[in-house]
């Protein structure tokens, strides 16, 4: 008995090496094709360049979703599909003014920009006293006592250089910009002004969704430069009364209907498990929506392309999607979700590239599907020569796969050295001069590999 | 007994436990410092900016050990010094011509630069056929049948791409570099143009060390751009005869006096056990050395000034060094570990950060003195927090510092997320505009950390 079970264990042992080696070898293939032969450079280029920024329900974003489904017929995908969707559509107008008034002295002006999905302003703009706020807790003592009524909210709270995880700190300061709105709208004020969510000192506003509560008085809300929010909070350490002159005329238009963009090679042998991997197509308008995020769909493109070029048949079918309206709405994301839900077909895995094109540094892998978790972690050294083996378990993949939660799917996001991300994120410096080629690649060639792992071995 | 056992340990539990967490908070401290009032970023735009690439023996590179000198005081070093050496002084000259000649079509101008430490060509230049090498063996095959003799080597072999170790890629590509000239002469050839060292594919030509051997005829050597490398290929594919003109006016000058530039913070118990932390301070005329080495230099006074920032006392003597001639000599290394050899001083540790002022990944720590490996290497898990807790055993720390060896220091490298650091390397692109502020100083921040450590427990 005890020696069957040797030799049981010599055989698994043999077993497994002879397939480590062999996925070794798949798994170096993959990457240097990449490396090599990679294009997601170049379609990057194209869709910040020839077509910009793309916010959901723009002419822009039309654009993406053609050249996106002209792409994946290029890299060879056995089908390529739209899955509509409706979309929000604001669009930013031609005003943007922000003026600080002391009394005496001339107006100075600031750079601004409105928050997307913000209300406009009257239409000679509007003039108020300013109060600066840097914390919840302070807004409401203040509005308790009405001295937020008939104010401008300045919320000046800055981003935390001093936490060492950019996105944490992203999480602390965000808020403000999110709910920062309504929640002076309660108190009466009549506008507010949010620094902008950012590490770097700039002269760019940082634009990004805002919310309104349907109960809650709307009020216009826009975004300042870091450096300028310094300039303002200057002139209100003074002892003289100050007030902020605002203008916009954004505003939110009726919805549009858009689509995600799909392309999928078939699985030969379990073509009904489907394996996801995407990025979001639209983008801000002030940016070239480069690393938020032409480049996760670039790199799940990128996957196709790798799969057709070394001739792999891979087992379970592989789906890349180009998620649209993330920024403003989520639609595509529960688009794809909701037909997923619908269909009879198994979301094994969902993988999603929304931190930039950063070099990858691993993947959080999570979902309520924890043997599938395990299995696929269980790989992780198959990634250490590659430099990205610096895995979790954990998370809900990203904004868009996340939706796929209640569908048993293993959400897999890719992590990368993300410490720059957020000083272009949702500004004009969020361009395509400010991806780096080999970056780019390697993270594309991360998600092909682990792919074609699970394509071949399944999550379960 | 027993009980005596367990009491002892519950103390020493207790204890351990306490200093964790009381260096867990002065880490904190430190990071915190380092991320909201670092003065690195602004250090190195001077450095870049005012004074610029800083060749051994240039005016430019006297004018940085100045301005150096000066910044060591600032930052309110105990002492400031400085350390001779003679330096090789190698001048690029004005002329730098390079040119393809195919029989019946006009010449094609290429973008070619010196290599570091080469001879001119003859004052008219040199035309000669020219000769595409990929390997060594090709060379040595070539040239025992007299096919290099009278012609222009070109050595043509890329940096790989799919070998995801970037350093790895370009020790691999290098040797072209450093050998080719003498290499060459040695079957006759008459010249050498070497492919640009660099992942990038672009339109400049990265200059860097080559090295002549004494006995061998010494031959003028250049750099030609990868895209340009390209078109030399091309023209050497056709059938026909294609020889390429080279015109160079650099030259090798006597040795000049330079120096090493000292800021010591002296311990309060050790002060005879040095801790030294250091970039260099010298850098190629055709960069700004920014990232090789700026940011290693500037990271290093860093530390300084947040030990005094935040009063800090160190037990053991902390010293930030200015290395110069890194590039073409290590002098500066050598004169350094010299004087550590005559001194009756214990050089403990010794940091460097050569690898570009990027997000810091962890660091390798080597050298022959194994208890200090160990020892240093069981405080990783407090760098978890921070992201960068990947740490390996080995390494000689780098060009400057690895010349402590023999004194049995332990050797410690700043390992950084360097994916896109041989784009930059010796060419105009390394400036200070691709450096990053945040990953700067989380650099800084993360050497000060270890330092403190090491200042504070020892490394026996």
């Amino acid at each position: 008995m005890k020696k069957l079970f040797f030799l049981a264990l010599i055989c698994f042992t043999v077993f497994n090496l002879k397939a480590q080696t062999t996925d070794s070898l798949m798994l170096r293939k993959i990457f240097s094709e990449a490396m090599l032969h990679g294009q997601s450079y170049k379609n990057l280029e194209h869709l910040c360049k020839q077509i910009g920024g793309r916010l959901s329900g723009s002419p822009q974003a039309y654009n993406a979703v053609e050249f996106t489904n002209m792409l994946m017929k290029e890299m060879g995908a056995d089908s390529v599909f739209k899955q509509p969707c409706f979309v929000p559509h604001w669009v930013r107008g031609t005003q943007q003014i922000g003026k600080i008034y002391r009394k005496g002295l001339q107006p100075l002006d600031v750079n601004v920009c409105a928050l997307g999905g913000s209300d406009p302003t009257p239409e000679n703009g509007l003039k108020a006293p300013i109060v600066e706020i840097l914390s919840w807790k302070q807004l409401d003592s203040l509005g308790k006592v009405g001295k937020i009524k008939g104010k401008i909210v300045f919320y000046n709270r800055p981003m935390d250089n001093a936490d060492p995880s950019a996105g944490s700190g992203y999480g602390h300061a965000v808020d403000q910009r999110w709910a920062g709105a309504f929640r002076a709208a309660k108190y009466g004020a009549v506008g507010v002004v949010v620094r902008s969510v950012t590490h770097s000192y700039d002269a760019f506003p940082h634009t990004g969704a805002m919310h309104y509560e349907d109960t809650i008085q709307h009020i216009p809300a826009m975004a300042i430069a870091t450096m300028d929010a310094d300039i303002l909070h200057y002139a209100l350490s003074g002892n003289y009364e100050v007030e902020f002159f605002m203008e916009m005329d954004c505003k939110n238009l009726p919805e549009e209907l858009s689509a995600n963009v799909v392309g999928e090679i078939k699985g030969t042998e379990f073509p009904d498990e489907i394996i996801t991997v995407g990025g979001h197509l639209d983008s801000w308008d002030l940016s070239e929506g480069a690393h938020d995020d032409g480049t996760g769909v670039m790199q799940s493109i990128e996957v196709l392309r790798i799969i057709k070029a070394l001739r792999i048949k891979p087992k379970r079918t592989i789906r890349a999607v180009a998620f649209m309206n993330e920024e403003n709405g989520g639609r595509g994301g529960k688009a794809y979700a909701d037909e997923a839900k619908r269909s009879n077909k198994k979301f094994i895995a969902a993988f999603e590239s929304d931190g930039g094109g950063f070099t990858p540094e691993g993947f959080s892998i999570g979902g309520k599907n924890k043997i599938a978790v395990d299995k696929i972690y269980s790989w992780n050294e198959l990634f250490v020569p590659y430099g990205f083996a610096e895995w979790n378990k954990g998370g809900n993949g990203g904004a868009d796969v996340g939706h796929l939660k209640d569908l048993n799917t293993c959400l897999i996001e890719l992590d990368v050295d993300g410490q720059r991300y957020f000083d272009y994120h949702h500004s004009p410096n969020d361009k395509f001069e400010n991806v780096n080629k080999r970056e780019l690649e390697m993270g594309g060639a991360a998600m092909a590999m682990l792919i074609w792992l699970i394509s071949e071995y399944g999550a379960e």
